[in-house]
């Protein structure tokens, strides 16, 4: 029973995610679909970069990931299929599978190819819907076993993510990002707890937008019902988060908001 | 393995549509379920018919499709059982599965039966909740094996759709409308390329609303960033689009809005 | 072919839902998974467990349950599993499982255990995401055959869900509530049928916040377009609903409101 998950801008309103799975289950009919989002905000290739970065560690070896975020489609930019650490990804060469290469295990094993074999394709080949017609044929292909030589030629010049790691400004000052704001309004940063752990040892401030933050919790209760405090959050980045309420309303901060950590 | 879709108006916040899928894995546990969409607008008959008749074509032989928008349940609207091309719908009689009909290849060959038989229905039986007590067990039974035949006779005065294609209204001018407008803004129109090929090789003016759009483009790109052009889209619609923006946004467009098309 | 299904307040925007299957189907690949809701509003218990609560009783024996509204998690706040009726939950100790207890048929074998076997979950610890660390894991586990006796002891001090059935405070006058109000604007109250069946036989009055419905009908169509009435609901509770139109919306009326019921 292989996996292949599906990480798209479509939204589920209407019939596009629908579609793509029933052409990977016409061509695998064995396999197991997962969804991780199709709420990425249309076009955001940098949030679906991010959706599938924070996921694909949980799945097992073999899975196929689709990941079609993708305001190019019928241009040039390439279809790609990369291989790391045992787990397979196609998409477009855009960006959104950029935060896979670093983030491997085996990084420098990681292998990008392009995904020129036209005969994996759909029936039919729209200029607006690789999604159905590229993406998810190639990945029922591999799903089903098929060896990943087989969609193209290995390639060197894919799209490389810019870093997003934080900035160090000062003595003991970095700067850093707001990557993400989730449901309950928890405001992922740039900063990951294993490269900053003296947070846990040393008093801090940590700034996003314009308000200051100077405790750690460990778990969410810690915290008066509404107090906003750092948390290390499931993914190991630190995050700024309110108890029982949304930080991100509270401090009135959003994805991008740049984020100060003092470390004293 | 067989695959059983369903289309609702159910939404996702209220467990109506897990139920269902608790339903059809009770008694035909080794099926595929894959979800087409929820989010038809509640009672919108005309929209469920189109999210289907835009799917279906897309999936395996022997698929079995659930199309639930069903705002006379527990009247005396008739539950229908189509046979279109290999593949299987149960949903109401209301219109919403009448696209399939004109639109199957064998269009001749279809088949519609009044479902019947009660033996096939679920054990606890509401008046308003058929997807449960009605379309859920018997797409279950048809996903198994068992014989359309099984579930009611043939009928012949089912509901028919009403044409929606453009209508002719002067030397080289059709009247014609916005299916849909999907999550990207791109408005589908009811112009089919493939009855209109002039548009990729005489002057056109195509009109939604009350903007002109005059430009044929082959994918996104093609258009400036925001441009608003007319591209063949994944259906075969002529779909007025822009590139990384909302068309719809754009011109002030929604369903049902006219789009009249002058071929020179 | 096992299943297994989710009910969380997680939402489908991030990759948080598609992590806890991914932690699933590498355990135990050959579950089907079923998404009862992920729209439960953030922390709130009482909406999770009327969910599961609604949802349960249509799976068949053997079903695992994963019900993950957790504000607490990393707290005090124990994980539990509980054996119902020959299906299992796996969830916080706060009360979202409560309303499986007094459900179940055969109410006096429910067992609830406390989920302490450290070997069961997963490989990194966080104290912010047990769905994917404890719950999801140990459902996977439960699905594979793993006896119930091996997650932890049995525990009688659970939470107990507080009594929301309605209360008389005349002679033939009852005060209940508005349980939900669904996606069709439906106004769920916890008034059951099978309790309150005069209200088929004589005259009543129902009032919903400050407005009197006084028709009972038996399937929507019977009442004109936007009247509102009392209808038997699928689970059995009386709901005010409006043919094709939303109660809720006409009559001012959401979750929690009064309900008064009088019947002559």
């Amino acid at each position: 029973m292989p996996i292949v998950t599906l990480t798209t801008d479509f939204g589920l309103a209407d019939h596009y995610v629908g579609v793509m799975k029933g052409v990977i289950l016409g061509l695998a009919p064995r396999v197991s679909l997962v969804d991780i989002t199709h709420d990425v905000p249309p076009f955001s290739v940098s949030e679906g970069a991010f959706q599938i970065s924070e996921a694909w560690r949980h799945f097992p070896k073999k899975t196929v990931h689709v990941v079609v975020v993708d305001p190019g489609v019928g241009s040039e930019r390439r279809p790609i299929l990369v291989e790391a650490d045992g787990q397979l990804f196609v998409g477009p060469d855009n960006g959104v599978l950029s935060l896979i290469y670093g983030g491997a295990k085996a990084a420098a094993k990681v292998k990008v190819r392009h995904i020129t074999n036209q005969k994996l394709f759909g029936p039919r080949m729209s200029t607006t819907f690789h999604g159905r017609d590229v993406f998810a044929p190639v990945a029922a292909h591999l799903a089903k076993g098929m060896k990943p030589s087989l969609v193209g030629k290995l390639i060197d010049d894919y799209l490389r993510p810019q870093s997003d790691k934080p900035v160090r400004t000062g003595h003991r000052v970095w700067q850093g990002q707001v990557l993400r704001v989730d449901r309950f309004g928890n405001l992922v940063t740039n900063f990951l707890f294993s490269e900053f752990p003296a947070v846990e040892m040393r008093p801090f401030i940590m700034i996003p937008g314009i308000s200051r933050v100077e405790k750690l919790i460990h778990h969410y209760g810690e915290a008066g019902v509404g107090e906003v405090a750092v948390i290390v959050g499931s993914s190991g980045f630190l995050e700024v988060s309110a108890n029982q309420a949304s930080a991100a309303k509270i401090l009135g901060v959003g994805v991008g908001a740049p984020v100060e950590l003092s470390i004293y």
